[in-house]
């Protein structure tokens, strides 16, 4: 790793390591030690970096050379360790998704399982916000933690969602951002060393990977997400991280709200024992996987769940972090109402097209400074395989600023259909696969 | 054109025509005549350029591509134009090679036939000086004039060679200088883009090019050759300007000398009725090309070498820019020579050693704002073909800076070779294919 020598800027020429992937070769792994260190000192312009990135979605990295990429990622900052904490640990982390709010709950429910969870995360930009964005809907609660915080918490509560901070993999957020502007996002090694390169330095013991595939997903293909999915499996293994990933659908929301108050509400009635049943069930399915890669024998999640325990932990982690669990959450101010066009089943009501509405109702943000609205959303009343009768509520937009309504009306023209109840209307299994090492 | 459209910064977005190009889509016009005034006004990055290099470097570009890149070019500048000069005009670009001097005979031989000949060239970046460096040897001679006086140099003498201005393509400065430090040189399409652009705006009504084959070449392989010249012979086509090329053989140095001072005296030599038979034969094909595609009619270029009229030209043309042909040329301060190791046939002299040598002497420049050493270079007393007697003078390596022997002659080790006589040792045609529209 390049942590245990000393840079030596003159070691490699980047445009010899640039051709060398653009003809095609493997890098060595003192080139992309290099490489990545020369780059996050500026010895490496961007220019060369973005030239780099291309020739490697163009041309692909070996298993070998992506874990590499990865464990110079992870060097170029801090690697934390949980082991004197006397509980193993496990996270969870997803590739995203419209109405993806399973970590509010699964985190305290993995934690009342006897199983630490210190999920340091990042800010979404994308359709809806990110975790952090949805939890900073509950009134008075922060993001920031410093490492002690962490430490303390994890000891006291169990469970801990914050910001990561700057000096985990701090290549991958330059490298992130450059990705952003060269198009060059669209690579699997490059998106696996990303996220495993976060989550290897954040220190967890055991991870479980959500990656999910639909329209609503970032991955659309079945195979591009299997291919990603083992990608990160192999590369938590090497790290020594107990890894198994989920292929799940995202052909359509995850549950019934996408929005930041909206899914918090959500997973709290899930925690309550109640909630929607995609909801419920791929939470205790992750909390299942999480636990047993942690290695910890006990009560199955679902019963655990039942029990309240988790709930109690969500209280006490809400709290930890200035949260107040008891005081109402906010409401945006306007709402309007989609209704369904014809009486039937609801075949079709397509992840991307909710996603979009939500974001451009204010749930998300376009650049990265943008806040968001903690109240906007979408609020679903049927999902598909439901029968539904002519005029009644399909969904509810929710937003702050109603000039908002007629783009987000707009992203879900075409976005579902009601028809004659069909075979294929069911409802998909939300678990596609599973990967393990 | 670009240039007949106001620029809209908005009317694309620099990664859809990445992405496009990445995913080995076709760039519509509007998209190449954006993103080429887009990078040139600094609205698309350098980092997002050269992604975009390194998409079009492996996924290619179609003629109609490369011909709406290389207008786009163009267009980025001023486009001159000779046709009120009452005579035809012509123009020759080398790819480069070691000891390929043939500009210098060439254009007052070409100007001795009837042809004008509007030479604007770019500095060298290689193994040996470019054409202006060689011209600056001549004491007191200058690469830089305005235009009107390449104007009036043209009607006066009939050949100019002299510093392309800032104003012709500038964009392709820019793409040079990314492409030189992001290993997107090496591009059918953009090298052709580049030489074409240049060549096009300089406003020469015929062109002929000298594309190079053989380890002293940018093009090791014939086929590649062959690729460029077809590609540059159609975009010069497309662009109205009749265009021919040769492919000619780089495989051992062009002649005797390879060095600027060297060369210019043998360039000398060639329009005093001597000089190499090698330099002489391709330097009369050339003539022979330019000629006729500028539609002139009259006595072969090799009757007008012989009758002095040539270098009556070459007298005026150095005269004009404040050179004078009679004061000697400037010679090196040290010399070594290298002898042969056995008594044979010389069967191979191969022009990258003596390249790099000549370069390691002085004679080229590593860095863009490096001086070069005018009596720097390497000179030959046998080609491949040619009986040689053990210890007998092969080569000499001329300096003004004897430390840089050693490394001069380690660039030599294994670039010769001494054998019995073999019917492969015979020396090489020089042209090897001609391209035409």
């Amino acid at each position: 790793m390049a942590d245990q020598q000393e840079f030596d800027p003159q070691l490699f020429d980047a445009v010899d390591v640039i051709r060398a992937k653009r003809d095609g070769g493997e890098l060595s792994d003192e080139a992309i030690d290099w490489v990545i260190a020369a780059y996050t000192r500026g010895v490496v312009a961007h220019e060369q970096m973005s030239a780099l990135l291309m020739a490697v979605l163009l041309r692909g990295m070996s298993r070998p050379e992506v874990a590499r990429w990865t464990g110079a990622m992870i060097a170029s900052g801090d690697r934390l360790s949980f082991a004197d904490l006397g509980r193993p640990t496990a996270d969870k982390h997803s590739t995203g998704g419209v109405g993806d709010k399973i970590t509010l709950p699964l985190a305290p429910l993995v934690a009342a399982c006897g199983v630490a969870v210190p999920q340091l995360s990042g800010r979404g930009l994308g359709h809806t916000g990110g975790t952090l964005d949805k939890l900073e809907a509950v009134p008075g609660w922060r993001a920031s933690l410093s490492l002690d915080e962490v430490r303390a918490q994890l000891r006291d509560v169990g469970a801990v969602i914050c910001a990561a901070t700057e000096t985990l993999a701090p290549a991958d957020k330059l490298l992130y951002a450059l990705r952003d502007v060269t198009a060059t996002v669209e690579s699997v090694p490059l998106i696996a060393s990303s996220i495993m390169s976060k989550k290897i330095a954040e220190g967890t013991g055991a991870l479980v990977l959500d990656v999910k595939v639909g329209s609503g997903a970032f991955m659309k293909e079945l195979a591009d997400a299997l291919e990603l999915a083992r990608t990160m499996v192999d590369l938590g293994t090497d790290a020594g991280v107990r890894t198994v990933a989920l292929v799940t659908d995202m052909s359509t929301p995850l549950g019934l709200t996408a929005g930041n108050a909206l899914e918090v509400r959500e997973s709290v009635e899930v925690l309550a024992g109640g909630g929607p049943a995609d909801v419920v069930e791929l939470t205790v399915e992750l909390a299942r996987e999480m636990v047993g890669a942690a290695g910890v024998q006990g009560p199955d999640p679902r019963d655990v769940l039942a029990s309240g325990r988790a709930m109690d932990v969500w209280r006490r982690m809400i709290a930890a972090q200035g949260g107040d669990p008891d005081v109402p959450l906010p409401t945006a101010k306007e709402t309007e109402v989609v209704r369904a066009p014809s009486s039937g089943v609801l075949t079709r009501l397509d992840a991307y097209a909710v996603g979009v509405a939500a974001w451009r109702l204010g749930a998300g943000r376009a650049r990265r400074e943008d806040p968001v609205q903690a109240g906007a959303g979408v609020e679903l009343h049927a999902k598909p395989g439901d029968e539904v009768v002519e005029g009644q509520p399909l969904l509810t937009l929710h937003t702050d600023t109603p000039e908002r309504f007629p783009r987000a009306l707009a992203a879900l023209e075409g976005g579902f259909e009601v028809g004659a109840a069909a075979a294929g209307a069911a409802a998909r299994a939300v678990v596609l696969e599973r990967i393990t090492p």
